[in-house]
């Protein structure tokens, strides 16, 4: 059994918890907060809930530590710090920042001959395989990735920062019309409004200028303006009833030709329909923990992605039975 | 530049010409041959044509060798022999003997400290490593892979044994309602028959007996009797005309749930749309070279499958330029 740890118990946590009960090969040793442990209450009870300030006693007692924090402010220290006590694996998720949280995380783990893997989910993730693989068979061709339907946390909070907003959850919808266009191989330009359109639901203050707040979304720089976006405001009963819902997904294509006069043409899709993003998401964390504690025990050290994973070492069988059934 | 050698120059050889011209990493160095070498002709002429049995001359003059043989008789013997001299890549489909083929590879690979990648191509291939990743993030659910609309080579053999049958093609067609019962989340228990529809273009012998030809296609044991077919008599010219396509694809979904009481549903679609097979199957074959000369290099030695590859591996592009860009 693979013993993992999680640090942060929010809903990746949850899903960390969920998704290693019904694993064969692993088992949940200890959940670490930064609040009052009495105040964290786990679905197993009978798994200790443990101050954050003494994960040191457990380096013996963890093969893997799934770090459950946010890629704002969490990350970016907890898996340097924590990859020089633990094989670590983290969802970090701002692809902008990734060179430098990978050589911050590479020196920790390097150093203390752990194995360390970033930006595990599904985008970064499954989704980036989709891409590398993609580009890899198809060297001369286009990349699509749309995502949706679903939730974009960034957006959302976005709106709720306009003033006269109480509440607000934002949903990125593909466009049919241009996943069709790609889907046919017509290697069509797409332009930001073309791929995405934007459906805003907001609760607004008593008394706020809906025509104002409609306006502000509709023309925000980077978030809005270059988008075709639909406002509707909803009471905060509606908000409860009909859009907590955590379903997300997308599709990543790689369209492109071969032949010596480019006159094949082919069509690679790959996509996603997921009802749960966080407990997807810690589908994957868990499958990479299992190939960051195999990585170890065979010696290796350092920072990696799920691009540097041979596909094996993330399966449950071995690899006489990948082999023998799945190949 | 990856300096490639081609065994066997058929539909992948040519195939592994195309790719290799327009790779920026990689250059063909000759083609080797058991026919008259005088007889092949190449798309480019300035690359030589050498009897087979001058191979072992070549062993510091090519990196990776890429066998373009039939998986019946030529690969298991080819691939064990070149492995002795080579890197070696092939595309060995046999899917019940990989186990086998992968015990006599590896013996020669080890002892001869280089890699050989078998079973390359997009089944198994690519979809190999879609199931593998799906069962890796979904433990708790069904694969299904559907192929075509395409022609397989081994159902077109099998009517053209029959007597009075001059030639034909037979292609596989996915069944659009399995199909869409999978992408829903049905998880529904297909049977064969539910899965893939067959159709069959033959050209009959003057005065053969169309309907007994009929009869015949239709009740072969395992190629036929299970699916529903439709045999179509046409003449040669329709033949030639209309029935060279080389178009082939299929789709590989995982389905499976997520929650405490599963109540959470996730569907993983990865398909391909290809206009051409063999240029297709070559060119996942020119990315695992690339691999297989990357592994070498790192002192790596015995026989793979894609699925112990790392994506990274594979890739044109750095570590570092796949974090940045693709990741």
């Amino acid at each position: 059994m693979i013993r993992l740890g999680i640090i942060g118990y929010g809903n990746l946590g949850r899903g960390v918890e969920m998704n290693a009960a019904k694993a064969s090969d692993m088992e949940l040793v200890a959940v670490f907060t930064r609040r009052d442990p009495a105040t964290v209450k786990l679905h197993d009870a009978s798994i200790p809930v443990v101050s954050v300030n003494e994960v040191a006693d457990w380096t013996d007692k963890i093969d893997v530590m799934i770090l459950c924090g946010g890629s704002a402010t969490d990350l970016p220290k907890q898996t340097p710090e924590y990859a020089k006590l633990f094989n670590v694996v983290d969802s970090f998720d701002t692809h902008a920042r990734i060179p430098e949280h990978f050589a911050n995380v590479d020196a920790s783990a390097s150093a203390a001959g752990k194995v360390a893997v970033i930006s595990c989910g599904w985008d970064p993730g499954m989704f980036s395989l989709a891409r590398v693989y993609g580009n890899a068979v198809l060297p001369n061709g286009k990349d699509y990735t749309f995502w949706g339907k679903g939730v974009s946390q960034g957006h959302s909070d976005a709106v709720r920062r306009i003033a006269g907003v109480k509440d607000a959850r934002q949903y990125t919808i593909p466009v049919d019309a241009a996943l069709e266009a790609v889907r046919s191989g017509k290697n069509p330009e797409l332009t930001t409004r073309d791929k995405h359109t934007r459906e805003v639901f907001v609760v607004a203050e008593e008394g706020a200028d809906k025509a104002a707040i409609e306006n502000e979304i509709k023309t925000m720089p980077n978030y809005f303006d270059e988008y075709n976006t639909t406002v509707h405001f909803i009471s905060e009963e509606e908000m409860k009833a009909n859009h907590s819902s955590l379903a997300h997904g997308g599709f990543v294509f790689r369209t492109g030709t071969t032949g010596w006069e480019n006159e094949n043409q082919h069509v690679i899709e790959y996509s996603l329909k997921l009802d749960s993003n966080p407990e997807f998401t810690t589908s994957v964390l868990l499958a990479v923990a299992r190939a960051a504690y195999k990585m170890n025990q065979r010696g290796e050290k350092g920072c990696r992605t799920i691009l540097d994973i041979a596909p094996a070492d993330l399966s449950q069988y071995s690899r006489e039975e990948l082999r023998a059934h799945m190949l």
